[in-house]
């Protein structure tokens, strides 16, 4: 007899692996903003941000379709796809710029870092003291939400989070001040623009402006970590850095761009870019080859045709306005379709993203106490899939704080 | 009017990209082991690995399909195809072990670098003088075949490549006590099975024995890099290391394990991972998806219900016998479709691989002296094909050589 399908798992993959909820969820389709388990149960996503024009999009599917059939190979050769993407993807852009194609978003920021070192001399890197930005070697190493296990580098210095009262640039600053004082030149600022992992702060838009002046002027770069707040999510922009009105040297893209196929890039100003180009080559086996760029090109043509960043500020406005009304709901933060509801404590944070997935609907919870529910549902959510989520939300709510 | 395609990709793209051959080739579709271009043209692909059963191959294509048209999610709900998958592969394996997935061999070997620095508190690495272990910051110290401008890390020692009449052990023993002189431990010794961008060296099989004793007697750990020679290409084995008659700590694979799809993993002998996987997790957004492991599992099947292994070996065989036969080969090495034959200098490999692409056969250069030519074609390569390629390498050493 063949063990249960856990039990396998647990033994087959690495001890690494984690599964959400204390409830495993056992995946068997996805459609829109639904998805269906094994036993024909249906959950309303409203976390997985990966499929911004919603699960298996017959547009993204048939394009992905159409090119595995034809060919796949890599960026040695000529191919149309990927100029007609890059020329796309950069038309989004406020400024020049130009695109590398990888896998993963840690693929794409630890390029960032290569870059950055190679282009400054320095070594140093200024993160925010709950940030999430890959796990490789580089990017784990400031990645401080991977928990004290995993150890940042040496070179590394944490900011305080942009929380309501704190002066982002002061803490930069200060930063900065302390990788000179250990005689360690600072290379580069890393911000994900929405601060998705320290809790998502998004406001007032502006702020960062003089932090990334300050890292400039010490001679560092800045760049844009837009893997999760990038693509239109934020909803009256494509790019979370544009809120702000800065232009970063670098902005890193990933998890939202293929709508589930494996794709991911880094945009760099050509100054940034030219003297890393000109003496190191990159080659990334997969990154950017024929059916990545398909699937990245039909998912940002439906992201604009179906104008699904509109359609994310309108949901999300609505969404927000609806949750901020609970009073167990001290905080309602975020732009668009990423949105942090902030409770009292991890108990009920994490007591409420369980009674969710037993009532059907799928959020998780983030920042540096655990205790703000992150809810990132694909961009095509509609009014009655966000009064669906507030519903769920306060009955849930409801349950965690009749169990105290 | 829009700019010829390869003026939009220089200046849309980063300038690291680099294109195959003096002319490049503009691809548009792709069949078994042949590619065709825009114009029509067809090329014998005896170069790109990354297709172990042929481009587009109709079970793996539509595996791809069929899942993609279904859900595509990640590895933190429960979903069959992974564990199923990992079964397959690890029924492979000579010893019990476990799975962890990426998107690309440098993510695979990058964690190994990750879990041997946390297993042995060490951080010295072990190459070969020419190594390609990946682009990401910790792969790229570990890959001198990046050239000069890629700096090797610190904490890394190079070793000569097994060319006959080297001792690789007493090298990698001298490396071993250069680190420890320097006061650092050593972690991990780091081998492609084949010796790819080193030139290409395969026997005598078990050479490697000696070289895994020393590295393990001083307290690291051993990982076989099989994102080249891996599943089945060098014909008597699944894997690079089963020719020598080892069990390595950690396995990384990744270019051919999706027939094209991006994925790749690295697996663990147990206990290797058991620490490591306790205290710190492993989530990548996109490895180890459901469309990956579906691409995977059926390339895996393809392998072996067609018998592949058994045709890289015959076929492979059969066309290192008829490339030994000119005399301008100095030297074929290899195993099974993964065949160098060695020329006298670069120059004369450059010509060689151009003109046989504008005769329409595809190869590449490799070794540290560039002199090496590089065989590795589709697992499906066919007698008839090989007696292609091996005509044209001959028609192209003529033009080579009589140009000189």
């Amino acid at each position: 007899m063949t063990p249960p399908l856990l039990e396998r798992r647990q033994q087959l993959l690495s001890p690494s692996y984690r599964l959400f909820y204390d409830e495993p969820l056992h995946l068997a389709s996805g459609q829109g903003a639904w998805l269906t388990d094994v036993q024909g149960r249906r959950f309303l996503d409203a976390y997985n941000n990966v499929v911004p024009a919603g699960h298996c999009h017959p547009r993204i599917v048939a394009a992905i379709v159409a090119q595995t059939e034809r060919l796949n190979t890599h960026t040695r050769y000529l191919h149309d796809t990927i100029v007609d993407y890059a020329d796309a993807l950069l038309a989004t852009f406020p400024f020049p710029a130009q695109a590398t194609f990888t896998c993963s978003g840690s693929e794409a920021n630890d390029l960032a870092i290569r870059i950055a070192r190679h282009v400054t001399g320095g070594e140093g890197l200024i993160i925010t003291e709950n940030a999430y930005h890959g796990v490789t070697s580089s990017t784990a190493e400031i990645s401080p939400s991977l928990g004290k296990s995993v150890n940042l580098g040496a070179h590394v210095r944490t900011v305080r989070a942009p929380a309501a009262g704190t002066d982002f640039a002061a803490g930069v600053r200060s930063a900065i001040a302390d990788l000179q004082r250990h005689g360690i030149r600072p290379a580069l600022l890393v911000v994900d623009t929405i601060f998705s992992s320290d809790g998502i702060f998004s406001d007032p838009a502006g702020f960062l402006v003089p932090a990334v002046e300050a890292i400039r002027e010490a001679g560092g770069l800045f760049l844009a970590d837009e893997v999760q707040p990038g693509f239109g999510r934020t909803g009256t922009h494509m790019w979370g850095f544009e809120r702000h009105g800065i232009a970063p040297d670098m902005v890193s893209m990933g998890k939202p761009m293929g709508n589930g196929y494996p794709v991911a890039g880094l945009v760099c100003q050509p100054d940034v870019i030219r003297n890393f180009g000109s003496s190191i080559r990159y080659f990334n086996t997969f990154g950017g080859n024929p059916v990545a760029m398909a699937a990245a090109l039909a998912t940002l043509s439906v992201i604009q045709d179906e104008h699904l960043m509109e359609n994310a500020h309108t949901v999300g406005t609505y969404l927000r306005a609806k949750l901020a009304r609970h009073p167990a709901i001290l905080d309602v933060r975020g732009a668009g379709l990423f949105i942090g509801a902030e409770l009292a404590d991890e108990a009920i944070a994490t007591r409420v993203v369980n009674e969710m997935r037993a009532r059907g609907v799928l959020i998780s919870s983030s920042g540096p106490a655990g205790n703000v529910l992150k809810i990132r549902p694909p961009l095509i959510f509609s009014h009655e899939q966000a009064d669906i989520l507030n519903d769920t939300t306060e009955a849930a709510l409801d349950v965690a704080l009749s169990d105290l």
